[in-house]
């Protein structure tokens, strides 16, 4: 059972999930490159101190970093915790990554006696700071129950998706495959609208009651429509998800056209320095292309 | 107000329209190449007698036929209907049309004194088959209210977007982009994490709870896992209503890439053969591709 923990990267989700692990009663140290992150969430009731003076007390470490080489950095580079960690600790990996490397990782921390918890998260950073995350999980049986008090105190919904690391990755690049290309489809019919004269704010009343609605059109085309392209989930992140998804098809020698035609939205996006930008701002493209104008920001 | 209507075109979607007026007490005549179809209905409580003998005693025709082409031949054709119809009778048009041809319509019903609703429907056969459809409706004030008990027996939610025809189809295009792409990449993710070992059934279980879910991708992965493409809405649909959709979007100088894409995935689904299955079936031209084996009929 873990108690003591470590949340590794405190960005929009990280930081929400460790504040759930917090309100659950654990005992949490947060860690990110940026320190103001770190220090903001001592001051919120984290613990503190170094990695280094509390590892050996630690019962797992949840890591919400951004992608594999992250991962492979925290657990394995030079200061690589699984080194530090007592044996029977877990890692609770939730970056996206290929299956196939969250396999070597749950290989590689098992030679140090280290459970791995293959955990990719859905839900965003809202469900996040509430304890309602979707996590799709696989891993051992000893990795599941190391894992409780965390999976309890960030997740609505736990999928047990196998015994060893990997499926959960793999459920989570599908997910991807269809939260990135709902994005990009969303945007394409909003401004293909705006041509033939159907506001925003009228598409969006209309389409989220019809066939034609997704999640992803109902959390982000409001973000169009108040003009707020406050990052919530950049638009950076979908070349690395759709690029891990069209890589793991490549290897099984499966064609996603529409996987590719939908990355290739947001590349351009990212040329044209929207990279920072919540990925709803992939509208941008279109409204270019056509010379639309979309909304102003509200606030 | 419409109690003696005539239902235009018996199929899935007009049959239940049908009805669903039927039980709403009105007089209802069915129409439909298909001779059966309109015997059927007759058996069912429909009206008798040609249109020929009735057309003068109509409020109200309702057309749910399959495209622009159907619609002008019922109007205009020989023995096109308005040249019968009564002044101050409305048409309601169901079909799936481009806008202009909506307001082309609008304008020539108008020069004989009839009213015409631009009503696009949304929702599937089964919504239809119990008065639940979205419609997406414009027109002028007068065929709104010549149209209501047609709109109160049928829809669950009416959606006015504006006081001439063209929104309606407007709206509709951009619901059937939406959709369209949704079934395609529902298919493209299904088949996807079939290559990572994830099964049918454990990807809806999962992605249903999850931020890629869509309102298609429930409604239509089922009939993949049952391996059954009886066609609630036919692969042929797609060609035609994403044609409609990129041929409206030429026409403004906007490029949609993503809905191209999904509109090679129905063509290629129709060169295999599989134009009149249930649009699910468009998973086989992922499974043929990777040589998966998608779930057989389990009934």
């Amino acid at each position: 059972m873990s108690r003591n923990i470590a949340v590794f990267g405190l960005g929009s989700m990280g930081y929400g999930m460790a504040q759930s692990c917090l309100r659950a009663g654990l005992r949490v140290h947060g860690f990110d490159v940026v320190s103001e992150q770190a220090a903001r969430f001592v001051e919120e009731g984290g613990a503190s101190g170094s990695f280094t003076a509390v590892a050996s007390t630690l019962d797992a470490i949840v890591l919400v970093v951004l992608n594999a080489k992250q991962v492979e950095e925290v657990l394995f580079g030079e200061d690589g915790v699984v080194a530090s960690l007592r044996k029977g600790a877990v890692v609770m990996a939730c970056a996206t990554v290929p299956p196939d490397f969250a396999k070597e990782m749950e290989r590689r921390c098992a030679d140090s006696g280290i459970h791995y918890l293959d955990a990719p998260i859905s839900g965003g950073s809202v469900k996040a700071a509430h304890g309602q995350l979707g996590v799709m999980a696989s891993g051992s049986t000893t990795a599941f129950a190391a894992a409780k008090p965390i999976l309890d105190a960030t997740a609505e919904t736990v999928f047990r998706l196998g015994e060893t690391a990997g499926a959960g990755s793999a459920m989570k690049a599908a997910n991807q495959l269809l939260a990135g290309v709902h994005i990009a489809t969303m945007a394409e019919a909003m401004t293909f609208g705006m041509t033939q004269g159907i506001e925003p704010d009228m598409f969006l009343d209309v389409i989220s009651q019809c066939a034609g609605t997704s999640w992803m059109l109902e959390n982000r085309a409001p973000h169009i429509i108040s003009g707020d392209y406050t990052p919530h989930s950049q638009v950076n992140i979908w070349p690395k998800d759709l690029g891990i998804v069209l890589d793991v098809a490549k290897t099984a020698g499966f064609e996603a056209p529409i996987t590719e035609m939908a990355l290739s939205r947001y590349r351009k996006a990212v040329e044209m320095g929207l990279g920072g930008e919540d990925d709803a701002a992939v509208a941008k493209v279109y409204a270019a292309q056509a010379n639309l104008t979309l909304p102003e920001n509200q606030s």
